[in-house]
């Protein structure tokens, strides 16, 4: 099918998992939704983010895009089954490939960090404990990541401090992989890996949700037809004053097609 | 008059200003709105901020307030004088107070802090030059305070490492006082002043508004007459996970009378 994959999350996080999506995929058109104007979601309550995430459905939906894939951790963590029990398309989270990632590490001690309504939601537990009920998870939310990465601020020492005192109970707990819930996370990569100890397994949900798109349109038979990719398209709700220099950042390439839209009109 | 005094704030900030409104107008009535499901402001684009701003103020004129104060530096820096061209009624901003308050401290450098979207518009530099051109302005984003305020992160090893990072040039220019451009930044006092000098001199923009709010009931002959006050009313577009304990700790006590507004719909 030539359709696009639509793509959607709060903001711009979600760019670093269209990135590994385009570098998989590079064959199929990417239809971005990101609600930079009502950003961070991490921090809002369940209702909240139900209403926003069909509201991203429904423009998607809008767009006539093949399957989606929520971007975004915290959607994946609240929203994802009253959407699959909303709409008649194919709906991919973050959420279950990395919790499948995280149970094929082999690790007998998960740790898990996220936003405060994913840890809170509980959903990555409920998902690595459904592939096996012996895996121990361990949740922990890091609230003051999120700004870290889009400051920019990876490797100072303010975000060591800060990442000492997020993992330490992580360290202590002697888990053997974890899960960055979160799409901003995989900045901060080479800081969280330091902290915890470069034994633990970092499980990226953003490369192993392009693996899971691959195969769904594999086996659902979605894969892009010959002829030429129509340009992928990215819609914000709002564009930030440092779009340009973040946006570039967590994509890894430059956006063209890129369009505001008032998602709330 | 008996009606009541509006205020509105991208989020629980502003209750800091109401709780310096109520402190000094315990007569009169106050009702709020923080535009919690679409917080923070702050690294938005002036288009989407006044489309905000003109939203909370169109609510607040369907409660019959007599008067609003924008208790939020962002939408004051970017909104007050389109707020005020649009609507036929009083509008205070913090903005306009703490630049007087700056200019009262006799400093002849004044350093200013905000998020990137106030400091970006020059606005607090254009209040103070106005009222005293000689007074040099120097102005610093802070984007990271807003988000340790949020956590409770008041006087960490961290917190103190990032205070450097943002005070260090306006401790290097020698500034004489300085402005808390943020209504999140009062939360932070103890690390700011430690940070940049116990000799310069805080300048806290919801202390000065609650004066300027005063000055113009009485001005305007708007004041309370007499009779029983009615309850302060608090809306609020979301009600986070979290509201009940960062909500007591902005406004100075409980809240009562707190309900959830969709905005947008």
């Amino acid at each position: 099918m030539n359709q696009a994959i639509g793509v959607f999350d709060s903001g711009i996080g979600g760019l670093t998992v269209v990135r590994e999506i385009i570098h998989r995929l590079p064959e199929e058109q990417i239809i971005y939704f990101g609600d930079t104007a009502r950003v961070p979601y991490g921090s809002k309550s369940r209702e909240t983010i139900n209403k926003f995430a069909f509201e991203s459905v429904r423009f998607l939906l809008s767009r006539r895009v093949k399957m989606i894939v929520i971007a975004c951790n915290t959607v994946s963590a609240v929203s994802l089954e009253s959407l699959r029990q909303s709409f008649h398309i194919p709906i991919l989270g973050v959420l279950e490939p990395g919790a499948a990632a995280a149970v094929a590490t082999g690790a007998q001690r998960v740790g898990v960090i996220g936003t405060e309504a994913t840890i809170k939601s509980g959903a990555y537990e409920r998902a690595i404990r459904r592939l096996d009920p012996k895996v121990e998870v361990i949740g922990r939310s890091c609230p003051l990541f999120v700004p870290l990465a889009e400051e920019n601020w990876l490797l100072r020492p303010a975000t060591r401090l800060i990442a000492e005192e997020y993992l330490d109970p992580l360290k202590e707990a002697e888990i053997g992989a974890l899960v960055l819930g979160c799409t901003h996370y995989p900045l901060l990569k080479p800081v969280i890996s330091e902290t915890i100890g470069h034994k633990v397994i970092l499980v990226d949900s953003a490369v192993e949700t392009a693996l899971a798109v691959q195969s769904a349109l594999d086996s659902l038979n979605l894969g892009k037809e010959e002829g030429e990719r129509a340009p992928h398209r990215f819609y914000l709700s709002d564009i930030p004053p440092r779009f340009g220099e973040i946006g570039q950042r967590f994509l890894g390439e430059a956006i063209d097609h890129l369009m505001k839209l008032s998602i709330d009109d």
